[in-house]
């Protein structure tokens, strides 16, 4: 793995970076074609909105891309971009002079699943909290990190539900589903992150004759839902099914018209270059 | 500030260390007495439960004692422990081969409130979300940076409410407060932090002749209060006031049986050597 601290190589971290300290910055990932980051737009303007939360001052723009293709190692590449608050002496106050810390991370392949590939959704019992920055890229992941350790041996993703026992996001990616022709997410105005995927396809959806709504999701909508989809960089629009759930197309019923166009959306996106 | 990293001085972090990438690990702030943390055992037992909640392996415990001695500076010193998960490969989920970071820092010179000052509580709009590691102390800690953001220039610290209103801690310490001659405190089973002088004070209360208990705290219950109080490693306990609140025993009230008792039982625990 390649790693730009500022876009210097071979840099380590202060360990009184606030970023260390108290998961204080936001961070990205991204998909890269020929050292571009795909819906690179989406992704600076969720940066600086959390930077901007935060009160960070935010980097050049040019420089996270010049680092970014640094890091890239292959023409199609998965990268990481983060921003942190910077060095600081004890406690949470803000320190008087902030120099924020840039770190890109990249160079390892870029794996992802192959197109007909179903993702197999498992139920996390981690529940999300109120995000402290809601639909922002935080670097307080630890529902995260306690989620994926929950993770079974044939699991590809695990949904999160809120407090309420609502759908609310997967460990890494947004959730959509099929209902009555309807593509539904839920909101991110208290928990999860607004993904670049999930904005691309509420403002593309209409175009392709979808309605893509946001909306509160029970886990028995999720049940009964005539499709499950997850959205990422990574990923971009795949297909899901709950563990131990009998896929009702493969099982011999007939792909929806919906879920034809869904596809077809899903084929657009991950096509982006 | 004198800092080591596993052991050493002088060593830098790896940008990769999951501290850094997700908040993936505890820490604790502690007192020290000739080179000494006071109430260690609980801190220690606090550092073990946040380490076994998240599957981090616990260091060495001499290692920990001996770093922080070395970090103390003066014989009586602040210093802060931090155990992270270590470094990894991009993603959340747990390397095969975990090797924790161990940070120690100390030197800030320790700056204790007078003993007759009150301190002035403003109210956060910062909420407090479910903790993802109830009662730890883990690294997560956006909350408490944008709490402290909102802090008066006249405020000692912050009430911060959770999702339903309710008292939950104060940006950097726990809340009591007395209400008919019982000390009343948030749990910490869903927010907040399990702290170590909160420990101490619900065990020897009793002794006292105190009754201290758990309660759900309105913000109208914590503003009708006979006192309000506030405990930390730095601070023990402490006397406070609602910014713009009078105090009604300087005022030419009567300080109340209980209340004395809680000064009594404060001045015990800050005297802990």
């Amino acid at each position: 793995m390649t790693i730009l601290v500022n876009g210097e190589r071979g840099n380590r971290i202060d360990p009184s970076d606030r970023g260390l300290q108290f998961g204080d910055g936001v961070f990205e990932t991204l998909r890269l074609e020929a050292g571009r980051p795909v819906l690179w737009e989406r992704h600076w303007a969720r940066l600086c909105r959390g930077l901007e939360g935060l009160g960070i001052p935010r980097p050049r723009e040019q420089d996270c891309l010049d680092d970014l293709r640094a890091v890239a190692g292959s023409p199609r590449a998965l990268a990481k971009l983060i921003v942190t608050r910077g060095p600081g002496p004890r406690g949470y106050a803000i320190p008087e002079r902030v120099q924020p810390t840039r770190i890109a991370m990249g160079g390892a392949p870029l794996a992802v699943p192959d197109e007909g590939h179903i993702l197999r959704l498992g139920v996390c019992s981690t529940r999300t909290g109120r995000s402290p920055l809601p639909g922002c890229k935080h670097l307080n992941r630890l529902e995260n990190v306690l989620a994926r350790r929950e993770w079974g041996a044939d699991w590809d993703e695990g949904l999160m539900l809120d407090g309420g026992g609502n759908a609310s996001c997967a460990t890494q990616s947004n959730v959509f589903i099929l209902e009555g022709g309807c593509l539904l997410t839920p909101r991110v105005d208290e928990f999860g992150v607004a993904g670049t995927r999930r904005g691309w396809l509420l403002e593309h959806a209409s175009r392709a004759g979808l309605v893509v709504q946001e909306a509160r999701l029970s886990l028995e909508r999720v049940q009964a839902a005539e499709g499950i989809f997850l959205s990422n960089s990574r990923i971009g629009l795949r297909r899901a099914l709950l563990v131990g759930q009998r896929d009702r197309v493969a099982g011999g019923g007939q792909a929806s018209p919906a879920l034809a166009m869904v596809s077809a959306l899903g084929a657009e996106l991950n096509a982006l270059a």
